[in-house]
């Protein structure tokens, strides 16, 4: 895969003239008219749209459970699973509200579903491995989740894609990464995910501690995603990369979505361009990873709960960005005065 | 008018329990759970919803741009006026994609419309008074745009009301409230407004400092309201203190709007129950103001547009909210493991 760079000089000086020439004092839409020009040098035109935008959610089990660093256990993944078909999940009632289309993955659930509507069935393993022990995955279930990802991501309609989890123990996945990928000490990676107490959260510390120095020999990225990732970690980067190369928008979530961008910035730097964060999360450890991938969310709303709700509650913002775009008159055609000073 | 407070043990209690019996983890919803919460005490029911949402734009000229406070000339309140009433503006944009109802009333714009469409005509003068030399408005004339405001907030028929406004010089009218009513010092309270130079807004800082100097004897919040504010930040207030009496939730944006807020806040303290605030403005002196009140607002998007723009972005987390709270699964309903620790 090869992810093009969107600066665009000309482009970005009719993007900057024509977000100016609205009826509105200059940069008084602050981060909504950032946000209008990086679509605008995404899509490649100043005509911008937000079309069929879609959340993927991607779930996986986590073998790294078995080290009891998940407030809840893992049966939790497939019953959440089963609330997202049913419709009862906080995603779904966001993304409902906001007009996106869910896509509901099985990446790698410990437990069979069998055909189910509404839900894309790509299991590749009954969960990971303890990553306590052995590498979660071997190196060539890794490249097969990338893959079944892009090709996911190659089947979406829409421009716009943001990315959900679900996984009992992917924060803890999610933190090694952070930490191996960023070099920040574990203790700022770990947080309490699902609820852990202060003792809780410091055993989990303890584990992943444990678990760099076992591996420490895997430095690459994508020897580092083997190692502590997960399924849903992996397809979502596999997804993530295909879909920066089709120069559709990337909405960003919470830590764990933010892990799986990670491994793929370290891969392709350029995803970067193609990225929109929608929120800072309250899970200890987000804030400083989105400011290692120099990064601007757009909600801090203390949201803690994964499955791209963070996503859905930001789309809103994008069409905004679109919307005052497209819609709002000129001083021109409005016939209102410029500035006097 | 007579504003109850809205705390109510037995209906807290219940609306924790609601909340807390989602299926996601406790608290992981953050700021949508407290709003939830808040929304359930105004209307007094576990069944909160968000009915008819409207947003309020009042408009009205100020006596001290003969000062030379602001950057844009006196003519862009009325265009701005017809920008909103042609569907142009920035708010209209934003009030249409939220699904909030828009009404554009003229408080005192220094300029005749005539009869026209989608115009609500309150126009108690042709601006307000210079209050470099004089009071900006007599106390009847203060009084009379209180009942008008407070008027208006009757007829509405939602449960929700947003307030916008426009008015070339409000920033300044604002700012000298805002000194007055919190004893912050004139310098931390004014800012660029629509876009004054460093040279502009130290100009504005000594036109203020000047003009309460010379009405130092205005303290009580009525008075320094009819000496310092505008037409359309009075009648403002007086919509919000009926709104709330009403019960409404109150969706207050900026500075301005804030401004108007805090008069009412000095006369009515129970009335900070009922607002939810829709932003932090890029404006100098918002953050300190909100921080007088005790305020967390929902957005930081670096706006200064005015118009209500914030209240309009702001409308689908409070849709969020309810949404959540209505239509989420409990943790019996969707047979999902809680807890284990």
């Amino acid at each position: 895969m090869s992810i093009t760079p969107i600066h665009h000089d000309a482009l970005a000086t009719q993007l900057d003239d024509a977000i100016n020439n609205k009826t509105k004092p200059l940069g008084s839409l602050g981060v909504l008219e950032r946000l209008a020009k990086q679509i605008g040098l995404i899509q490649g035109t100043r005509d911008i749209t937000i079309t069929k935008p879609a959340i993927l959610v991607f779930a996986a089990d986590h073998g790294i459970v078995a080290e009891g660093i998940s407030a809840y256990p893992q049966d939790v993944t497939w019953q959440m699973v089963e609330n997202f078909l049913a419709g009862g999940a906080a995603i779904n009632v966001f993304a409902a509200q906001t007009g996106c289309a869910l896509r509901v993955v099985d990446a790698g659930v410990n437990h069979d579903f069998g055909a189910r509507d509404g839900l894309t069935d790509r299991k590749l393993a009954h969960g990971t491995r303890n990553f306590a022990h052995e590498p979660a995955m071997s190196h060539d279930l890794c490249q097969t989740a990338l893959a079944v990802g892009a090709a996911l991501a190659a089947e979406l309609e829409g421009n716009v894609v943001g990315f959900g989890e679900m996984g009992i123990g992917n924060t803890t996945a999610a933190a090694a990464l952070m930490h191996k990928l960023t070099a920040t000490p574990v203790a700022q990676c770990v947080g309490a995910g699902t609820g852990l107490s202060a003792e809780g959260i410091l055993h989990k510390q303890r584990v992943i501690e444990a678990a760099v120095a076992k591996h420490a020999h895997a430095t690459e990225p994508l020897e580092v995603l083997a190692t502590f990732g997960g399924l849903e970690i992996a397809m979502m980067a596999g997804a993530m990369l295909k879909a920066a190369e089709l120069r559709k928008v990337l909405l960003i979530d919470g830590f764990i979505v933010t892990s799986a961008l990670l491994v793929a910035a370290r891969m392709q730097p350029a995803i970067l361009d193609y990225c929109v964060f929608a929120h800072c999360s309250d899970e200890n450890g987000h804030q400083q990873m989105l400011a290692a991938l120099d990064a601007q969310p757009l909600l801090n709303l203390d949201l803690r709960l994964g499955e791209g709700t963070g996503c859905a509650l930001a789309m809103p913002l994008l069409h905004a960005a679109a919307n005052f775009l497209k819609q709002m008159a000129t001083f021109e055609s409005a016939q209102v005065s410029e500035k006097s000073e």
